[in-house]
């Protein structure tokens, strides 16, 4: 088969399709023939050499795919050859083929082709484990969003408001009008106004009770005192930096928890128990049409540098798709 | 009545038995005729004016008391007049009679006596909402707990073993003996030894899963470290000062949590769920002998002076009492 494989750390250009062995699956696992794949940021980083998959993983980058399953290991049952699935993956989702743990597969939603049930398993699995799962995000609740424009954004955006809270987002103004078409109830332009401030201001002085972050250092004082009383800050990038100064005084008073979480390195049982939760409370409000897939473009997967380029533009809204075939 | 007043903010000697007007019961309400409270160290910073009672909150010190039910409002079912019970406090312990939120009261355990009940409803709530409630210690994990010879820190020992966790403590080297017999696995003395390295040593490398912290500030940077994967840092003081740089990569990376709680600005609803939680959780096991009260000793409550410079000196192992009567 054929995989972008990355042939030295760096730029976009690094990514190279190239001719590789096909997987096998080994206990517990499918294979999926990807139909395709999506743009994360972390491919970005692992394309650098910063992120280096975890181990065990395929060295290919690539979350998450859409596709079809074309094997399964023995001690597989529920699932059968020829079934349209997507899955979340810790790595190779830029392939032809790709082994995943059946934990990590689900069937395509309800009313989703199936290239774009390739934007979903990442943005579901981590908006839901970290706003749902972890920070029970309650109706009635304030979520703010950093980043609105991106996958995780607009996954986050469309999932708040289904579930009943107020959706606030920092995002270029460019794209306020799309993010409020989606649920946002206010974005804010963080170019030009101070965040911390304007959520104050939204919610008559209460601050957001959670806030998904994906700037770390940058955010972190301000993000803070945003925060409501018993507000949870979930940190999922650190797009801003890794350290700064933490008023543990603020937090105090707030009641206020600070979480910080990666799916990727999770091990697959948790990530197996994370599907399931989102199989069972995402999947029918994606079927019912009250959140979509956002999909910015699609590109041939052997255009993956091309994709690359345009999600490190920031000028995306939602996921950037690589198709196969 | 009496009640130990705060003439005016500074040392121990500000605190003065005075005749104070009976408290009333309000909606909801019971009065409880003290028979003893107990010295937290939020009552010290209370003396000093850095830590204002709550609004609506009895202005007297005390957080807790054990005693006798003397009166009981219309719409409290479920008590009864000369009931001895003990009862989580937003102020008022310090005093012959307090005023009490029906769902902040607590039965008298099985097997204690009614003048040591009095050290249980602080300790009991606030390691049971964090330990258990919020960070979820299960058997088999670790836990640590800093300052191991408080009244906070004897309880936590007893509770983490109970609960079948490893407990590793910080403490003065001449309060180990005594740690270890309640229960203590590994008690390290953080005057002469890094914490964060003794942990990692005993864990074999893997850290804390859970730590009850009161340091804040002084201790953030080595509690990160000391964490380990999908680890809880439970911040319940300050003692070490307010700021810290926070290493946002190192918490990413464990998947952490650092989560910041104080019990007594919590709302009335909150804590009667802490009360209810701990009746169902805890005073099984008080009453099974598996955890007591730890008291250092007790003094009368004219005496409440002496009582703060006792808490002050930090010599003491577990809670010391203020009798009535």
């Amino acid at each position: 088969m054929h995989a972008i494989t990355i042939q030295e750390f760096g730029g976009p250009d690094a990514l190279v399709w190239t001719e590789v062995p096909d997987p096998e699956p080994g206990p517990g696992e499918v294979i999926v023939d990807v139909r395709a794949s999506a743009v994360n940021r972390a491919d970005v980083l692992q394309r650098k050499g910063y992120y280096p998959p975890p181990p065990g993983a395929s060295p290919y980058p690539g979350l998450e795919c859409s596709g079809v399953i074309s094997a399964i290991a023995d001690d597989v049952p529920g699932w059968a050859v020829g079934q349209p699935v997507c899955a979340l993956l810790a790595g190779g989702g830029y392939a032809e083929r790709v082994a995943v743990p059946a934990g990590q597969l689900l069937p395509v939603p309800g009313g989703v082709d199936l290239v774009d049930a390739a934007a979903l398993p990442e943005v579901a699995c981590t908006v839901w484990s970290n706003v749902v799962r972890k920070a029970r995000l309650a109706a009635g609740e304030t979520l703010l969003v950093h980043g609105g424009g991106s996958g995780i954004g607009t996954f986050a955006i469309q999932l708040g408001s289904a579930l009943g809270a107020t959706v606030l987002v920092t995002a270029r103004l460019a794209k306020h009008d799309r993010l409020r078409a989606l649920g946002a109830a206010h974005p804010i332009d963080y170019r030009e106004q101070d965040f911390a401030e304007e959520v104050r201001q939204v919610t008559g002085g209460r601050g957001a009770d959670v806030i998904l972050d994906i700037m770390g250092a940058a955010y972190l004082g301000r993000n803070v005192a945003a925060l409501a009383t018993d507000g949870r800050l979930m940190l999922i990038g650190l797009l801003g930096g890794r350290k700064a100064e933490l008023d543990l005084g603020a937090l105090l008073a707030k009641r206020a928890t600070v979480a910080a979480t990666t799916l990727r390195s999770l091990p697959p049982s948790q990530k197996a128990e994370i599907v399931e939760g989102v199989r069972e409370q995402v999947w029918p409000l994606i079927a019912a049409g009250k959140v979509r897939p956002v999909v910015d473009r699609r590109l041939p997967m052997t255009d993956a540098a091309e994709a690359h380029r345009l999600v490190e533009s920031n000028e995306h809204v939602g996921k950037v798709l690589l198709t196969v075939g």
